[in-house]
């Protein structure tokens, strides 16, 4: 077992902003030791009253987009305005051979060794339900520690979006002009969540063709139903490179801010995010438990397949699979 | 209690295309009572060896867009053809204000009077999650009974989409022209699920509206992801009165379907259903006997209002309500 501090220490250390007790908070949270879990939800408890204050922003796109360039230059130009900057990463896949924060650590150097940043990769060997949950909880620590704005770094080719989505406040897809063969690897469903397309590599050559995508995404975005909050997506073109397009982004992001305060969307879609944080959390624990038990384990075992082939109702294996859960 | 009818006559009549007997044993499926669903779900094990034959096609578009209409008018081009067709209802809202195969009864007339045609309105007073999990077995049995065509309806404005999209070959989404106001009540999302588009009403004066729409989307929906299976959805016009793209959409479903045999998705994705089918059902059937436990609706009602505006630590809360519940 790892050594623990205190509550108190792990408290106070996020409080005062300490980055290492900051970083030790959030693996005690990513924990899956028991032991761990009633200290790590305390923590969490005691940090609410000084989480919530940042502003929440989800990056998507395909391996290959320049996510990580991306997130260093945004996130140098907010340092630089004196926001303070925490990039935490959702990615189930981050294990296997796909990109990621880890993988494009000496990428985002510079972001890191800027004491009013602080970056931490995905939680290694987790499910998706698990890392979500994750990175909800370290969020609250990282807004408890004073950052101002949480960058959630995601890749755009599976179900980690939605459970992106369902957690901050704005969601940016960054996409390559030229959308050919990009775009095969975003799944169906992403663009119509992005609250703003962000066409990356936007620099040299590829201006002129970034400009062409812009304005044919936004024609077609525009097509599409409005998000129940009113706001309509945004396409602009961006460089990491160059930087053009960055401060246009963050105004952008400043702006749905304002809106969403003015009518009372920020908060309203934060009380569901939590809400629905609540649900998932107990349909995961049930989840777990129920797929663990050893009984249903064997049933479904024996049984699957039949379901899989026809043979059987799945409404009548999963009668028989909550009986046996439950008695 | 209602009387019912034994296994074996249910399973006779069924299987003999007995209208009447097939009504009675949808409402045995769609009843509440526990001492009807053991006799279901046995039903519908005994008729699965003779289900699965048709081609599901979920029919979706906002009110007012015709869907009734359009249905009438497919429905009786397919009887032309030879084909016996089901029309199902999935529309939690049907007992509100919102139009309904119940309320547009009287539009359905001609397809309802035809015996090789088969109309069932949504099982009133239900949630979502069942009214799915019933269509899902009602349609199991329209298929059993012989019929080709199963259409299953479903209101454009909410999840209902997605329960819809999970249980069906082929997802339809009707348009109007001039698509200002009537996309607002589409939610965002129910675009990129759909197979097809057909802009509904082109005829008369909307013709070349219909027309200019039919391009707009279509440039716009190229633009989007492919879907797993490689499909890329179409955009037609047509109309219920004039006819026109009737057959069109029909050669469409039937292209689909040949190109999803070759290519093995059509299994594949009535395999990955089932499944669905049966993880949803043990999840609602959890869920269902977790919030009704005495204990678990206390601790919600006392502590939601909490977790919701950020007092409470979701995860806490979910862990307390878990323990509670199988303890």
């Amino acid at each position: 077992m790892i050594k623990r501090k205190s509550l108190e220490e792990y408290k106070q250390g996020v409080i005062q902003g300490n980055r290492v007790i900051l970083s030790q908070a959030i693996t005690l949270v990513e924990s899956n030791l028991d032991s761990d879990s009633e200290l790590a939800g305390q923590l969490v408890q005691e940090i609410l009253p000084h989480s919530g204050k940042s502003i929440r922003i989800g990056i998507t796109g395909v391996p290959g987009v320049g996510k990580s360039t991306f997130i260093e230059a945004f996130g140098k130009l907010l340092l630089s305005k004196g926001k303070k900057v925490a990039v935490l990463a959702v990615d189930p896949s981050s294990q296997k051979t796909r990109g990621s924060i880890l993988g494009d650590k000496t990428r985002m150097e510079k972001l890191a060794l800027d004491k009013r940043a602080f970056i931490r990769p995905s939680p290694s060997g987790s499910t998706l339900g698990g890392v979500s949950a994750k990175t909800r909880e370290a969020m609250l620590l990282c807004e408890a520690a004073g950052f101002d704005v949480i960058l959630v770094e995601t890749v755009g080719v599976g179900q980690s979006e939605v459970a992106v989505k369902g957690m901050v406040d704005f969601f940016l897809l960054l996409m390559l002009a030229g959308a050919g063969d990009e775009l095969q690897g975003i799944k169906k469903g992403i663009m119509e969540m992005a609250d703003a397309l962000l066409i990356h590599k936007a620099d040299g050559e590829n201006v002129a063709a970034a400009k062409r995508a812009k304005s044919t995404y936004s024609n077609a975005l525009h097509l599409f139903p409005l998000a129940e909050n009113s706001w309509s997506p945004q396409v602009i073109t961006g460089s990491s490179i160059s930087g053009e397009g960055l401060e246009e982004a963050w105004s952008m992001v400043l702006k749905f801010q304002d809106q969403m305060l003015r009518s009372g969307w920020f908060e309203r879609t934060r009380a569901s995010q939590r809400l629905t944080w609540l649900h998932e959390s107990v349909q995961a624990i049930l989840g777990k438990q129920f797929y663990a038990q050893p009984k249903v384990k064997k049933l479904l075992e024996s049984d699957e397949e039949e379901v899989k082939n026809g043979i059987k109702n799945p409404m009548t294996l999963a009668r028989e699979l909550t009986k046996i859960f439950l008695s």
